[in-house]
């Protein structure tokens, strides 16, 4: 009888217990490995998390496993990973790059009008929208022009960004719709690039391409709910269960919050309200908090202080190699920065500033420099991109406490550019990552996607290479400013999750972190660098629920 | 020993019972009443509810209490209700009425002039904002004009919406802005009232108020912030625990989302967007779930198809009495308001439609009438305001099955007005709530706060006597169309509760139904109608939790 009681006694003590430790969920045999906060590497066999999503323990072999679990997996002893963050990306951006005309792939002039006029007859929309061209890539020595492309669509109006998102292609139906003629004049912080005569010739750069955008019908929100579904499919499916989102307009906001509301959300998203009025419109008087479980967050502003290198919109200090005359653009003076910035921080937003060329990032942290004075408490002030830095601007990021968040990627694919450019000489804070670090300066990588694709192991892969996805150059582009492996990853983890002030939730993997993982199909701390790049992702857990699993 | 283990498995088996029955709170000693789902009165004395804020019983003085309670609360034989719903309200006008100057009080022209000079003297805002004049509580017989109202301020614009919001009255300052001049042309849905030169006198109608409302500084997140919880304290504090929200622009949205998330959304808004784009943007492919434990949810969409009886915008069949020549002004021709309907049906999207003049009605009722043929589920087709109906159309109301969504308030600030606008003939059908209860026709009633005060027990009043707060006239305005004291009651309990989709969650006390209750000072079923006008509501309680108590 005594017996008999003590044994109630022992189930009412472990209905008593705590729900939480009940639930726990075991993925047990895993080939385990995350950084730490030192940056260190730990490993573990065993990962144990509860219904909420938070890991309570992480256990090597020597562990016993507890008896009273809510459920269990065996994965075979393969590797286990912290998920990959995009310290810069644009969600909405890559839907519509995987839903719209993507020219991305294309390889000379001809090669796109074929495809453009493909797409065109395929769909009967009313307008032609796609992105994705690159002038440097067809190697076409300058821009192409309205009248090439109204070979491929001329009954429709053609829009279509560069590669870049810092400048549009139009048709001449699109010239006409939006009324721009030779009379038009350049608008502030943006170029319309002319013929011999003054007559818009069909590429708009930077501050110009709104003379045309405002003319482009709105997407629907069966349209932007498609295109967030197939964004997030994307980077689920290549491991990235976090992503800052660089420019969320009121819409793209909205989107999320719709396909949150309806259980939709899966990925975390650490949003940058597109400039100052979109954030005071939608978080208000600061940051909104973690929104569904840390899902989502508004917790800055971004801001543009240039443009980008291959339009030449990139700021620099003293005149492009390739164009002799020409600075780029800077899109704002220097009282305008510093006032839209203490806008933002005023609310305590994080700030976060596009800077490309030496001369932007210089305004960047001579802003930051003033706003020191007043705002000394946690900041963490951003740099996106960070491309061309001047040698003796580079300590100032650590000095002042910016991050850097940078695309390594970009070194890759922008180099030959960068060099014609820039010339040899002035390549010395060009990508400088390894100085960065050196010097104390907090990195976040990224891929600036859909500018480049999201895959973050390619990025990885360049982040301790300097060599593209052929090997070139050999040896290295300017290896001596590679980091490490375990920096590279960090970059893509906990870099990036302090970045967005989520490192108490995401980035790595230990107790009372989210539950966020990915299972690959290889040990990313042995494999080849060709071996990294060709990492296929097998599942993706975010917040103890597994999102993908590849088929 | 058994005795023993059997007290052990009770306990057991309580352990074992849902979470929420062991949460239960009681609510106890009250003088109960509700109605039930046929609109009869229920009597209770004790309510239960769960942790979620779900009610679990109603219990009698017979009914044994739950001896596991989480807390009790003995009323001392206190009246309970369930929290009154105001079918038609404005929150972001009602907190802005609150904050800016408001009018709403003044008799004279003088008086209005002399509030207005003070709050500029006292207020170094850009711009004079303010609402609630009504040259008819003046006894001005005409329109105030710009020349009047630079007797106040001149040094700045002053824009000041008239009490109904369908006309607003600008200084000099504010024409010379907007660049608004005898040039300037009536825009479509609108009037720019004119002296006899034909220049701008200071009054703009309906549609023509947009030439200076563009002019007019956005409110900063702060400013829409403070207005909503003060809006919200003000309902909260009058008994009302639910309130639909007609016109909800995407600021708006984003003001209660922005308040929920930080958890200060404490009233339950059912929400009409502003208009189909603003559905679109904000719920996107249809209605938003219930967010928040069903506090917000996006609904429907608000429509106009007239203006308001005051400013003789209202659409009528036949000439204004007082005005001949004039019939109002339709917002929309038919065809475009059957293509609004339809584009925001076709979305599942409720279509709530504001029609005032008999004729604007008629336009609806036919637009339903088509509409019907495609959609035969339940729709609840909403009809605002509904004032001014010709006998011949009030029975397609029922037949049609589109509720009448009132407000009684309006019938005594109007009637001597309407009176005038429509002379003693065309009174059959106005304001005509006993006929069409009698025809089957879903009420709910509501205040068009800040039009009116959002004060429910006023209402409630005027629902079964057609009388004002000094009793006239007496006998009632048109008596045979008073309800009776329950049916009032349920137009704003039951009525408003199902125009809103929301009859399966508020609106009576129920097991299932969420605790959204009040205690008031008096018994509302029998204070005569002066009493009844002076309710004081002492404590509201919204999903179980109180959040209104009275100091």
């Amino acid at each position: 009888m005594l017996k008999r009681l003590l044994r109630l006694f022992a189930v009412l003590a472990l209905l008593l217990a705590p729900a939480a430790a009940m639930a726990d969920g075991l993925v047990d045999n895993v080939n385990g490995m995350t950084l730490d906060e030192k940056g260190d590497v730990v490993r573990f066999n065993g990962i144990l998390f509860n219904r909420e999503g938070q890991i309570t323990a992480l256990l090597t072999r020597e562990h016993k496993r507890p008896k009273k679990l809510e459920w269990k997996l065996d994965m075979g002893g393969k590797t286990l990973l912290p998920g990959m963050i995009d310290g810069h990306g644009h969600v909405m951006g890559l839907g519509a790059q995987l839903l719209l005309l993507d020219l991305s792939a294309t390889t000379s002039l001809d090669e796109a009008l074929a495809k453009i006029k493909a797409y065109a007859d395929a769909n009967p929309t009313k307008w032609i929208i796609g992105r994705g061209w690159n002038q440097e890539t067809w190697k076409l020595g300058r821009f192409p022009t309205a009248a090439e492309l109204d070979r491929a669509v001329s009954d429709r109006p053609a829009w279509l960004q560069r590669v870049d998102g810092h400048a549009a292609w139009a048709n001449s139906r699109a010239l006409q719709v939006a009324g721009v003629t030779a009379a038009t004049k350049d608008p502030a912080g943006g170029r319309i690039e002319r013929d011999a005569k003054g007559a818009p010739s069909g590429v708009f750069v930077d501050g110009a391409t709104a003379l045309i955008d405002k003319f482009v019908p709105r997407q629907t929100p069966r349209e932007r709910n498609a295109a967030f579904l197939a964004a997030q499919d994307r980077l689920l499916s290549l491991g990235i269960t976090a992503t800052a989102d660089m420019g969320t307009s009121v819409d793209d906001w909205l989107t999320y919050r719709r396909m949150a509301d309806m259980g939709q959300l899966r990925i975390r998203i650490m949003s940058y309200a597109s400039g100052v009025e979109t954030a005071l419109a939608v978080a208000g008087q600061g940051p909104t908090p973690w929104l569904y479980g840390d899902k989502l967050r508004m917790g800055g502003i971004k801001l543009y202080a240039d443009g980008a290198l291959g339009s030449r919109g990139a700021w620099l200090k003293a005149e492009y190699s390739d164009a002799p005359g020409q600075k780029g653009l800077g899109f704002l003076t220097d009282d305008q920065l510093l006032n839209m910035m203490t806008r933002g921080a005023m609310d305590g937003f994080q700030i976060a500033v596009h800077a490309i060329g030496d001369r932007a990032n210089q305004q960047v942290l001579d802003a930051v420099e003033v706003l020191s004075d007043t705002y000394k408490d946690d900041r963490r002030w951003r740099i996106e991109h960070a491309q061309i830095v001047d040698p003796k601007d580079l300590p100032r990021f650590a000095k002042l406490g910016v991050i850097a968040s940078m695309q390594p990627v970009h070194q890759t694919s922008d180099m030959k550019m960068a060099e014609a450019r820039l010339g040899p000489d002035r390549l010395a804070g060009a990508y400088a990552w390894k100085t960065m670090l050196r010097d104390g300066t907090r990195i976040a990588f990224g891929s600036d996607y859909p500018v480049e694709s999201p895959d973050p192991w390619a990025g990885w892969a360049v982040a301790f290479t300097r060599t593209d996805a052929n090997g070139q150059p050999f040896g290295g582009w300017r290896i001596e400013e590679a980091v490490t492996r375990e920096q590279g990853w960090a970059g893509f983890t906990t870099g990036a999750a302090w970045a967005g002030f989520a490192e108490k939730q995401i980035g790595r993997l230990a107790p009372g972190m989210r539950a966020d993982f990915i299972i690959v199909d290889r040990d990313p701390l042995l494999a080849s660098p060709a071996d990294l790049r060709g990492t296929q992702v097998l599942e993706t857990w975010v917040g103890g629920a597994r999102v993908f699993v590849k088929k």
